[in-house]
């Protein structure tokens, strides 16, 4: 078993660069914390390469650590690691592999123009797994997926369904080719969901929080959609609306 | 104008007890911030007391401040009562009231069971808002309305409909007398969302992000309902879940 006893050892130093994006991007890896993520990635195939556990911790007879490097770390250590005031005695370094989003005519899709806010990126993520999505396109201007609160967020359904970042320009022509119908969202035109007539494959489009869906994106959708507001609410949260639609379009095909 | 420099000064420091949960209940007042959450509090007839502004903020014609007393402060000042390191230059001293909510036959509830994140507070009041709901009753062990984060997420809907704290275990027999259905969400029983039979009037508890409805609040319902996953999820997020269900009953009625 290996040790490190202080939060100044050099693979901790370089661990540490993974909690901002520019270490992240520089060596394709991203930290994970708490035995519900952990065990999430394992069991869906992520490429975990260390753990690193505190001394009283005990690894879960399911986990399947045959690749993976085990450190035992003093708990100033996984404190300096970990971006939660209780990871549970444990992080992870997972290595960033590309992933392949295939597109198929009948397929749902969410495509994410410019969303900041991590919880709200990481909420999403899990509404679309929880609607059962089969991709997920993070366009431009959108918070970094492994941000630790966007990881977080997702629950564990960063590990369960595509992630990739796309142009969302060039992406929504090459889906209407496929077939698969591309829905905007906007609070200013279009119609209400509850009206669409969707086909079997869609892709919905999802802007930021404070402008929403870019002009020109808008412009390149089948049609756009908004969802009603009923009181005095000037919008909805990101997130909740991705699930009123999401849900919605199913039960409205 | 009246003046204050500095952030010793006797009224911010009693100001500033507002920041946690005992001062607000003690004082029976809360601190707002940003032009936005104080338009909405002045426009729907919130009991706005004191206005603490920049030396820069220019208050718009259209804010009804004739019962307002407003205070010039130093910017270190507002800094200090504000949860936000950019409050834009203005926070607010808002009186909490004693609100009514009534019980109609027609109208749409939300009954809360220990919701703990304030984010999640917010955002559902903000969706209840939305979907036209008649008012959002805060169970036991649900997190303070007045928690600077609560009131951000609502993103002003805490002053559009009433909210207000309630006993639910006595409360839900008294909905079903009005002939109000309620309806519980549990993961575990009842029907998909989608098979419920609507009257016009009711009730949907949703319950802690973790442990869900409390049982004995869930025995208590006239039915209850679940959000069908169809990926890899475990869950939905609360406030996500509230959307799904509050819309889908809309439609499903």
């Amino acid at each position: 078993m290996n040790r490190i006893t202080s939060p100044k050892n050099g693979r901790v130093k370089e661990w540490n660069k993974l909690k901002r994006k520019k270490g992240r991007d520089k060596a394709g890896a991203f930290i994970i914390e708490g035995p519900h993520l952990i065990e999430e990635a394992l069991k869906h195939n992520a490429e975990v390469t260390d753990l690193i556990i505190d001394e009283s911790f005990r690894i879960p007879s399911n986990w399947h650590t045959g690749n993976v490097t085990t450190w035992v770390a003093a708990p100033s250590v996984i404190g300096e690691l970990a971006d939660t005031e209780t990871p549970q005695g444990v992080v992870a370094i997972v290595q960033v592999t590309d992933k392949e989003m295939e597109l198929s005519s009948d397929g749902t899709y969410l495509l994410l123009d410019g969303i900041q806010d991590p919880g709200n990126l990481g909420t999403i993520i899990r509404t679309a797994d929880s609607a059962g999505a089969n991709g997920v396109v993070l366009g431009n201007g959108t918070v970094d997926l492994y941000n630790s609160k966007v990881i977080r967020s997702t629950q564990g359904s960063l590990f369960h369904l595509p992630i990739v970042k796309g142009n969302l320009l060039e992406l929504i022509p090459r889906m209407k080719e496929k077939g698969i119908q591309v829905f905007g969202t906007s609070l200013k035109g279009g119609i209400p969901y509850t009206s669409s007539q969707k086909t079997s494959g869609y892709a919905l489009l999802l802007g930021n929080e404070a402008n929403g869906v870019h002009e020109d994106l808008l412009a390149s959708t089948d049609q756009n959609l908004f969802v009603p507001i009923y009181g005095q609410a000037e919008s909805l949260n990101v997130a909740v609306a991705t699930g009123i639609l999401l849900y919605g379009l199913k039960v409205h095909k």
